[in-house]
């Protein structure tokens, strides 16, 4: 299964940020590809406060646009996310469509993302986002996919109901910041890959000096051991990576933690 | 806070074992230490064919050692483990005592390691022990306490729950490999610190060149914000680390995670 990563990097201009997903599909050859995977909020910039002017429905112009890139393109896209409007409410939504163009979901973010470090960081989406409240896991010809969105990841009981769902690639587009990023972002998708014994996608933004928003970057996938398949530095970047589904039961074997749960301990 | 941690060299020989954590609290200056953590299986060799032949009550002689120990020196003893025996079993127990050298609880080991990495590593514990049902979360004059053994910590289910239930610090006394160790044992550490929030005091015993199984060693501590605060080395080490518990809520208040689940949503 290829994978194919754009980390780009966001401006305020709605058709440039898409204009650059399409003209990757372009340069790249795109025939072996499998997948096509986009950060959180690729098109546009990761400002709370924003979000609403940028908003528009699924489907809409930007699903339009990758449900036809992915069918010229005869490939899946995990559309990293959108502000999704749905009635009055704003959304962090990652649409999925497979290969004829067809959008086959949606990740609602589910949990929104509030951190309050004085002199480092300060966000609260919840003051314009709603959250979403199902877990998502997706059909496709690789078998079954989990998608969350960027803080959803801190919590492994989402990841774990994935597992348990059956997803063996798990696709978390996100854009942690230059504070929380160095500390936790690379031991957090390794160890969420080693407990759940899955790859883990994780796709960022690239930095953007102009913005308020100061991306990590760092796009990183991660194989069902925990090995770094590849990482991305802070910049624009594309990767491509080559995921073999068959070490995913190669380590179930060697460590059957999945089947050592112990439900009626846990008392959460 | 104040941690003493013995990640001691263990042999065959079970008095020469309990001797060495005699012959540490002598040498030390305990007057300001709280807390002594000792790593699984410090009292006899991490084999598990051999449990039976070194299983013992819990209260026992090695647990009679502990009490007088926790006592003379005025601290707390998280008792690393040793084979417990109770009715026909055989339990890996982490027995914890109090500075009056009162037993104020124990852990049994939930969840029994298996691994079958063919031309690496190959164990398994449950052919030779019963595994514990119960969460441990105890009292203590510094707040409620954790305390989990090993391939334990493999499953966030538990953790969280004990982080639920109150723990600011939890305990790990270990004995991973160096198959597992080098691949899993620091990020899956740090990202149990940095999900709930807590400090991780995880022991090992030190490398041992006789025995068949080879321990990884690196004993670590972990900070609530997942920075490590100590690690040790493979071979016999004593560590020293002071806590400082206000970092805690510190780190809830800039990311506040447990006040963010969203219990209705996990499908585990």
């Amino acid at each position: 299964m290829k994978i194919l990563m754009l980390q780009p990097k966001v401006t305020e201009d709605k058709s440039e940020n898409l204009a650059k997903v399409e003209k990757l599909l372009e340069d790249e050859k795109t025939t072996d590809v499998d997948f096509l995977v986009l950060p959180e909020m690729f098109n546009c910039p990761y400002e709370a406060e924003k979000f609403d002017d940028y908003a528009e429905e699924i489907p809409g112009p930007t699903t339009d646009l990758l449900s036809r890139l992915a069918s010229d393109h005869d490939l899946y896209i995990v559309g990293g996310s959108i502000p999704e409007r749905s009635g009055g409410d704003v959304y962090n939504s990652s649409p999925v469509l497979d290969p004829t163009g067809k959008i086959i979901g949606k990740h609602r973010k589910i949990h929104l993302f509030q951190v309050n470090y004085p002199g480092k960081i300060q966000f609260d989406e919840s003051k314009y986002l709603k959250g979403g409240n199902e877990q998502t896991v997706l059909e496709t010809k690789f078998g079954a996919i989990g998608v969350a969105i960027c803080y959803d990841l801190r919590f492994p009981e989402l990841l774990r109901g994935m597992a348990k769902a059956g997803s063996r690639v798990i696709f978390l587009p996100a854009a942690f910041n230059t504070t929380t990023g160095p500390a936790h972002w690379k031991p957090v998708l390794r160890t969420r890959a080693i407990d759940n014994q899955t790859f883990v996608v994780a796709g960022s933004p690239a930095r953007n000096r102009e913005s308020s928003y100061k991306a990590y970057g760092h796009s990183l996938v991660v194989d069902p051991w925990g090995e770094v398949l590849i990482e991305a530095g802070a910049g624009e970047e594309k990767l491509t990576v080559e995921l073999d589904l068959d070490k995913i039961d190669e380590v179930r074997k060697r460590l059957p933690l999945l089947d050592s749960l112990k439900p009626e301990v846990y008392s959460t």
